[in-house]
């Protein structure tokens, strides 16, 4: 039933405007926020999935969702997972769901399977496999976007290179590979379905930060939810610049790998920088 | 039940009006007010050719109008259709309106040639013999959009087949027919405007679930009101992202026909998801 | 002063409740409207310079200046005029003023020589001989718009003429003369600033509906201010749909001159549809 | 006067918020309101570094900040700074931000060396250099704007020279001088992070209003903050313009320098209605 999903919003809301307050409060005086913690209201907030992680981890999370559909990044499709905090074989995503409506309810932890904990019947996205195979195989990676990327998926399907066209993007100058499901499984309905499909997945993704999916989308991984973010964003607009300077008709610079590695010094500098616009806008009225 | 909620919505506008109406004029004289209170126009509320029709179907019906005109594919023009649940030679389609203004009293009947079964002197789309007649050669069909989907244009004018770039257009597999209206009538005003014409076009459709209309736009249908939306959405997304792919200058992969047959089945499942997401987005506030 | 352009809007605001509650309550009972006529109210919201032209026919003039801000067609500059109502060498147009913020005391009455009948010291549009002397020219011309519209600059500047794609800009048909200010004047600052410039541009127009004006925009007009606002908007469009159908490469087929000429019949039947919905967007709120 | 409206908004919105805290505290526990009413934060509220300057002055270099985040000239990133009115060698400009977050109280000074004259820890962009050695290059520019608008960072990257399309952005008609990095320090990470790269960057701009940093955007640089910022939003639409006329294929007319240097002219004159527009627009609901 569609209400359900609806479910624990009120609870979700309670929880959020008591964090808030609380922040708020501890900046004006920290003495006076401890009795707070211990109101019951809080403890019934937490999702059971979720139960030990900090609520500002899940929170930044259900932002990280929200950040990618309204920067046009994700549609009603497309996930966002971290790596768990205190748990590093496991992962926490949303549930089955268009990433623009996740609440901290919706948040579920997955087992290095990809079987989730405790669903209690709520289904999970078909292609969480790209997420449980990525963590295997890169212990660097804390979190990891999957979008249809309006920008990317142009490059996604030709021949030529997405590069980098400009410092925010300099992520992309260690080069940016295809991955073809033909080679890996033939004929598909396209999904990384299952757990080989995104075995193979991580293989052509290597230690780079973005990998093309032809026929489908990408896959962009970082050192935190932030970074994840920072880079999904970028690669869109990148894709959409780079589309732009080629039908200039003249030849194009792009970075070369030098100041793309020296750009992502700095870019981890900055990251909070447009993550808090963003979230201020994705959040706002939620 | 979702549907519990817009139950009564007309009724509950025209309230609102004379609500709003009556509040005013009281301003002005509140002598003018108590004949008002008692006028027949109320009775005359409540959509007669829509009285056998579940709220919930009429209600999707209006989220159709407007989802489409929300996410960029209609304009002041097109139209959605749906076959009459109860009596599957009759169809349902609002009266002459720009789509995002659509609200359950607009929506009429109309018999297998067309005629309106109670129109109440309201005026009927020109082009509604593009759905009558789609009905008819269809029998799978249960939903049809007509629209001037602004990234579709481009390719009815052009000798470059539309083709899919990535799962969320596998339909698009089986081919995409352009109707020439040249070929049927000769130099027209390029409307689809009586019956010949619409079978014409249906023939031209045959068994695919999109044909482009050269001149004008394209018709979009499926086996029920979500999936016509869902492919008329995709539709116009694919168009402006293989637009994009085209000018990068090299090749470009598109899906193979059994890659997309096989991301049909996987779309059935998954429809409900930006449907709903679309809806909440294209009704907040109505 | 800033402040000066906000005066006289509670007026306004009033007069439009006013007309929109009679509207209202006409529909119910006309014999309830007669005493609100002559509320003294309604006889202070006219602007001196409209005196004598109909409160509806302001409002729409006004709906235009904002109709063609919110669907992207002018930015902070631009104008739209219509020629008196009852004094057919006048025009009336908004003082100099981004047209997003005109109110119906903003619109000032024009003699045939372009002098404000009286403008309390506001200023006027520098290029207002465009209206001048096409209203001169052209005795079927009932509105004139003129615009730096964005898709229609670069065919402003190409050799490539501008062409219909569709039915929508059907009136495109009978071809899109370019105005060529250096042939005029030589080098300038490209305004059409006074009535030499203006016949100049009438001339190139001649029975045309549309004018491009290289480096700088267009103008188009029509036999009443909403088939003028329904032209410039789909001029836009169709601009930009060309500019994609020619960028994928193959050829394109436009419409003939005689089914432009048939479908211009139609919109001329259905032109109310999309401004109505247009109307209602732009003015929301105000 | 338009300023007086704003005066004390950061004041405003500390109350603001703590009013909010106050009263969600208050609903979960009384007393623990009343210590928090003493509380000295307010006191810090005011800007000390915009001490000496017209509250009039601040709010335009904020409004400034929030039109080019507004208009999709800034994103997340670049910054826009003044020529102190009273002490021509220094300059202000915001702390590090987000630009559509920006208040008066974010408003910093910085002397000739671009060191904050009271910066309170909080931290300065990294590229402010950019505005510091400008300054002393040119003394005709009082305000300097720093992008990464979209469509201006193609031509960055290209060999086509971005030219003028039409009148809006005649000052494109004296040539636009691309900046590479390279040539002035090898490989960075593409940050005027230093004086020296200052300087080299102001160099190539020489007595131009706007110069392309390749791999990175664009400088813009004006006689007041209402023309570095008009020049700015123009030179972006300009871009994308040239690059649709690019697309069509055929030869492209672009203005003359004499033509260029006429609109001039002209834009100095009507600044301020595009500005009112725009700033309306941005800093509405502020």
């Amino acid at each position: 039933m569609p209400g359900r999903k609806w479910a624990g919003s009120s609870r979700v809301r309670i929880e959020r405007i008591l964090v808030a307050v609380l922040w708020r409060v501890w900046l004006l005086s920290p003495a006076l926020v401890l009795p707070a913690l211990v109101l019951p209201a809080l403890a019934q907030a937490q999702s059971s999935s979720a139960a030990s992680v900090a609520p500002s981890v899940i929170e930044d999370l259900v932002a990280a969702n929200r950040i990618l559909a309204d920067q046009g990044v994700l549609d009603g499709f497309g996930h966002v997972s971290i790596r768990h905090p205190a748990n590093p074989t496991h992962l926490l995503m949303s549930r089955s769901l268009a990433p623009a409506l996740t609440t901290a309810a919706d948040i579920l932890e997955y087992d290095p399977d990809c079987n989730a904990i405790d669903d209690r019947g709520r289904a999970s996205f078909l292609e969480r496999f790209i997420h449980c195979e990525i963590y295997k195989a890169r212990p660097d990676v804390k979190s990891v976007v999957h979008t249809h990327s309006p920008g990317v998926v142009p490059f996604a399907a030709s021949t030529v290179p997405l590069r980098p066209m400009y410092h925010m993007a300099g992520f992309l100058a260690v080069g940016v590979p295809v991955f073809e499901i033909r080679k890996a499984a033939g004929m598909t309905n396209m999904l990384i379905a299952n757990a080989a499909l995104g075995k193979a997945l991580a293989e052509t993704l290597g230690d780079k930060p973005v990998v093309l999916m032809r026929g489908h989308g990408n896959v962009v991984v970082g050192p935190s939810v932030q970074m994840a973010v920072f880079r999904a964003v970028y690669t869109e607009i990148n894709a959409r610049l780079q589309a732009q300077a080629i039908a200039l008709g003249g030849p194009v610079t792009y970075l070369e790998p030098e100041e793309g590695a020296k750009t992502e010094i700095t870019q981890q500098q900055v990251v909070m920088r447009p993550w808090e616009l963003w979230k201020a806008k994705a959040m706002a009225g939620k």
